[in-house]
């Protein structure tokens, strides 16, 4: 994977190269929100405030830029629009802590926790239909049908996802359907729509979709991994959650083909039942350890990493050196990150 | 108000009437459903059909269709864009129901009881972003920014009937700030982008926004109306629920700054206690009738027919009459309606 050699041995430093843009989305998120204050009940705004305003690491946005600016030179106002990259995911989390009847996000109480489950569906719900209206206006309607149709595959993933969750003997293209609704569609659509706004040709736009979808796919791949083997302290999130709740996520998946008889029986006896899983997360990892099912998790999710920066090659203009340098640097940040 | 006698005067069977597009709107939703299904989740699928299809009365697409009609002729395909607005209705039906931990809808076991909370909420979103898909792809950009703006204004209302919550004291103004938001803007959303999708001029467009407004406004104020006086049996919704919850609407605000000291002490400690709430409406909607608050708030409800009628004098022509005639004829069954 040579890629990843040559952001490092550039000596460029990705969190301050970052820094610029990343203040920049801060800015336009609260200036967005302070233009909607003459119209916005209090209580929304401070709702809102509450959960955007977290720690983020506005991860989506700074896609949109950087395939916008890949493509198209500096975009005027690119920042206004890749806001609504961050308003969807965090739609997504407020109802997703409502779901999961979630204690904490990011290390602090849940917003259901704070404002309560009607406040949190609504307030996902308002940032929903404010993303939705920032891709139409400012990227127009072919924008806003892939932006349409990522939120529309997220759901189905969900879906998928529940579907999948008592079925053991999922396979692994089942868990890859599931991770691309859920994930992939919504990072690709955010490149792809940069790439869109950034004027790019279609063969840009396809190679910033296929980093998008690539990186999205590894990026949720690598979330189940530190699901099993992340430290609490670092990511903010339990530990053992997954298999709690009788999710099967790709290191299990790769463990129950491979597992002999003994260890698949075990493991299928401690799945069926919600109190096993709940306190068997060592025994569990250990069987996962035996069949390589962590160490092959993280090959798929290189594999893909590396899927998604060779569509970058194309970008080979000395102007363009920079912001292809921090789109692999982020590829290999989604591999190492620990939270 | 002699509007409402002109279509019962010309005779107009306005169920009859208004068949042929109810009909249409329900082939709509079916033919964007097959056509989804290739891609959507089975259980999705499933799902979004159980919600769906449960007798709903298609005001609201029906609305956008008639005002595309009035202002420009017969417009093609105006039921594919008309259904946007079904979608959008029973995507907060559906999340209203998570919020209020609703038993039935419209007779039947509510969505969230079937399906799940987890399922209720997905399915929502993934209606909520479907119905602006079709609005962007088929009404263009302008309606779509009024279509968020009304989905915006809609949790932005929902915010403030949860502070006016414990507000025993809410005005006249508070309320009408509150059911504009949650009700009136999308109804009103309904047929501006339908007059839009017709070609309308700005005099037309604000006449059909003018009337989406009003009727909306109506229409809230009779379902809180109903709250108090309609028959569980009819409406299939159970009576008192509004006081059971301390929500103020328009006959308790009515009462509550109108009545004697000893009525209003009465009424205090009712709203104050829970468990009080839940068994004294038969006390509350006696101390309510004595100061007229239904009456009243049914008068308030006749006026804003009248004026959601007024601007539709502008459609004069012939060709327009039996289009206006069921416009009218809508408002009054608004009035009017039991259920």
């Amino acid at each position: 994977m040579s890629q990843f050699t040559v952001s490092q041995a550039s000596g460029l430093d990705l969190k301050e190269q970052i820094k610029p843009d990343i203040q920049r989305v801060e800015e336009a998120m609260r200036q967005d929100l302070d233009t909607a204050s003459d119209r916005l009940d209090d209580l929304l705004l401070e709702v809102l405030r509450y959960g955007l305003f977290n720690g983020g690491k506005r991860f989506r946005p700074l896609l949109t830029i950087l395939a916008a600016r890949l493509c198209g030179g500096d975009v005027p106002d690119i920042h206004r629009l890749a806001i609504a990259f961050e308003y969807l995911h965090v739609a997504t989390l407020f109802h997703d802590d409502v779901i999961d009847n979630a204690d904490t996000r990011r290390g602090r109480p849940a917003l259901n926790r704070v404002y309560g489950t009607v406040a949190a569906i609504l307030a996902g719900d308002f940032l929903h239909a404010r993303s939705m209206a920032i891709v139409g206006e400012r990227a127009g309607l072919e924008a806003l049908k892939i932006f349409c149709q990522a939120t529309g595959g997220m759901v189905d993933g969900e879906f998928l996802q529940l579907r999948n969750a008592a079925n053991y003997d999922l396979s692994e293209e089942g868990y890859f359907a599931a991770i691309t609704g859920k994930t992939a569609l919504l990072i690709a659509a955010t490149t792809e729509i940069g790439s869109l706004a950034g004027g790019a040709t279609q063969e840009q736009r396809h190679a910033m979709r296929g980093y998008g979808s690539n990186l999205g796919c590894a990026f949720q791949i690598i979330d189940d991994l530190l699901d099993y083997l992340g430290d609490q302290q670092i990511t903010g999130k339990p530990v053992g959650n997954d298999l709690a709740e009788g999710k099967m996520t790709l290191p299990l998946i790769l463990a129950m083909n491979r597992a002999g008889k003994e260890d698949r029986q075990r493991l299928l006896q401690i799945l069926k039942d919600e109190g096993l899983r709940k306190k068997s997360a060592g025994t569990v990892t250990e069987i996962i350890s035996k069949y390589n099912g962590f160490s092959d998790t993280k090959k798929r999710a290189e594999q893909m990493i590396c899927q998604a920066i060779a569509p970058l090659a194309i970008f080979s203009r000395e102007t363009q050196r920079k912001d292809r340098l921090i789109l692999e640097g982020l590829a290999q940040y989604v591999l190492t990150r620990n939270k």
